[in-house]
């Protein structure tokens, strides 16, 4: 069983090598047309993407609410995924951009041009529009996709495939620029993570399961997700409606994306003035408050906090709270819980904010915004497979340049070196 | 004995990071007071670091002579040590740099501004002024660096980082910026490869052997080092004399160096016209010339190649030589033998360069210049760590910019997301 696995990613490796050589020479208009025609696809196969998600969800009956809730198609899914695959095209294309250009004193002439990375394995969980978010993203950058969804999301992410896949054959492409594993066993991950040479990088998008699982295994360079222990800093010089607006959207708009904020800290300067109105607004909205002494003192529906609450990725409507001595405690307390994800400071004072940005070492600092911009499309990149909470290859919203390397072109005249 | 290595790597991991989050927010300024220090301090203990490296050329009277000629120092190689030092004082700070720049309909600014990476370790071999090169381009980048240098070089390396330390503390920054693993245990090598989480990234610098290790071993991202096996490719457009001057040139100007070209590849249109005058002057070099039939039948001094030669980094005075029907074959040849390092098109047929460099998937291309261009001085680079043939986080000349990572700062006014 696990042999086959193996063998079966071993051909889906070569498979898309070869792929991946024609994609990195095939001109920009040729993807997007199979990009359009891979939304038309969508559009056109609805109700056959809709019967296989309606397979998934009745074996899937067990899971919890939430989880049937990222896995569910509807009308309306079905048609942001087509728009999805359309906005992807819509955006200019990354491979053979010139990202810089020089002239060296003897003449020579560089430029740094950017170039697909090869084979991109993506393994991520549940939700299916990841299916095709990343196999369009990969297709913009020239790279070819394998694909290993979460087996809750086997048959809609074959349907979505199946799309895809007429899309590519309308440009002329070949099928093996996406490719989705196709069996659920999860051997099927050990191999993608094993298999230097054949996968360039791997992009693992999921849970904490996951995501250790790839950290032990992976023999393939990887794009990292960490979780997401968002801070929200209200600073001593916040505005306090401003404090109060991003607060709860920061916290509540959705509770279950890596953006959301786990954490919010107080200065103590503002404990008084602005703490209880946050908290107020805060529970009001539906959230359970988990506070240290202070916090538990100022509102009474606050349940205390433990050690343990400051190392949590709630996912849920709960968030930490505590007081802290100004903008130096709050990047201590962020430097040493947090994911190095996304965190924000709300205040007017621009030299605590320069402190804070300068000093919180997360891929994503904001001044005064919510901590729900952790996303490639508000970012401006169209569309994103994650966030990466690595420094190395990319980091933050990964999205279709960041799916690309760069080569130099050297022009000269007979140039030699002396 | 390894378990002494194994907690020595672990003991400059910590004082690493902590020197690492010093270096990320100290000013450019501080750290190139830092680099101008320690040339100073390089050029006042030139007779130290004569005889230290005494030491080392005694203890390796066993090595080859090209292997003892890269580990000898003598006053003018002290003298380009400190001018290098100086050299990456005198480049832009990639810490801070602002990447790019937008703003969203929302009014969000978006920056994308470069940050260090965090604690880098470098493996190397022989060569002492790598110790250097290294140390130095890590603490312009804002990284503290651990240093694994070849045995042969250790009393040499250990007298260049106390001049980087001299150079650290006239400046006031903690000497644990540059560390040298104080041991020759080898095991050291296996620490440094695995400590996920200590070391953010490894950079190896060395031979089969070395690259092979941390192929295997790795659990840390690394910054790759493959073998450099180079072509040159005379088109049956080129000009004569530029063709015979870049082949030389490519081959002949050093043999040792990884951007030295190893093969010659001659369109079949330019055989008779180009090839014959090419094959004398580089055998009047002192080459020896490896070819097929057809080269073999041009000068009778060459010697039949074997399928091994197009497969053989020589690093020496020894070239491979065969014909090819036109840049497409002379880029299938290229694609299977080569090792995506550099390679040169000598031609005055655009199409023919452009077909060349958009289709050689090597991490430099030139056209009508010599491959010993390879190189990040002269790339205008300053210095390089080294030559990634990786496509992952840098490719090409490794030097300071490459060095670092970037975080997203993002300012708003109140912003929350709909």
């Amino acid at each position: 069983m696990s042999e086959d696995a193996i063998e079966i990613v071993a051909r889906l490796g070569r498979e898309a090598r070869a792929a991946a050589d024609r994609l990195a020479v095939t001109p920009g208009e040729v993807k997007d047309r199979a990009l359009y025609a891979a939304a038309e696809a969508v559009r056109n196969r609805c109700p056959r993407l809709l019967e296989a998600n309606a397979r998934d969800l009745e074996s899937a009956a067990h899971l919890r609410a939430s989880l049937l809730d990222r896995l569910r198609l509807d009308e309306d899914r079905v048609e942001a995924i087509a728009c999805g695959l359309e906005g992807v095209a819509g955006l200019p294309d990354p491979v053979g951009a010139v990202a810089a250009s020089w002239t060296r004193p003897n003449g020579l002439r560089f430029e740094r041009i950017r170039t697909p990375l090869g084979v991109v394995g993506i393994i991520y969980e549940s939700r299916p529009n990841v299916t095709a978010d990343a196999g369009g993203l990969c297709l913009k950058s020239g790279n070819a996709a394998i694909l290993r969804g979460g087996s809750e999301s086997f048959h809609t992410s074959t349907a979505i495939v199946e799309a895809l896949h007429e899309g590519l054959e309308a440009a002329g492409l070949p099928k093996a620029c996406v490719q989705l594993v196709p069996t659920r066993d999860r051997a099927a991950v050990g191999a993608m993570l094993s298999m230097r040479g054949a996968i360039d990088v791997v992009v693992p998008r999921g849970g904490k399961g996951l995501i250790q699982r790839v950290l032990e295994e992976a023999r393939v360079p990887v794009i990292g997700h960490l979780e997401g222990l968002c801070h929200v800093y209200v600073d001593g010089a916040a505005d306090l409606e401003k404090a109060r607006r991003v607060a709860v959207n920061a916290k509540m708009r959705r509770t279950g994306v890596c953006g959301a904020a786990e954490t919010i800290l107080f200065d103590r300067a503002v404990a008084e003035s602005h703490m209880p109105a946050i908290l107020e607004d805060l529970i009001a909205a539906g959230c359970e408050v988990r506070g240290d002494t202070e916090v538990c003192a100022a509102d009474g529906r606050a349940l205390p906090a433990g050690e343990e609450d400051w190392n949590t990725e709630y996912l849920d409507a709960v968030i930490s709270a505590r007081v802290v001595d100004g903008v130096e405690e709050a990047v201590r307390h962020i430097q040493r819980y947090g994911s190095r994800h996304t965190d924000t400071i709300l205040t007017e004072n621009d030299a605590a904010a320069a402190h804070f940005l300068a000093h919180v070492d997360s891929a994503i600092v904001l001044h005064n915004a919510s901590t729900q911009f952790a996303d490639g499309g508000e970012f401006g990149f169209g569309a994103e497979i994650g966030i990466s909470t690595d420094k190395f290859h990319a980091r933050g919203p990964v999205g279709a340049e960041q799916l690309t390397s760069y080569k130099y072109v050297v022009r000269g005249d007979g140039t030699v070196r002396p």
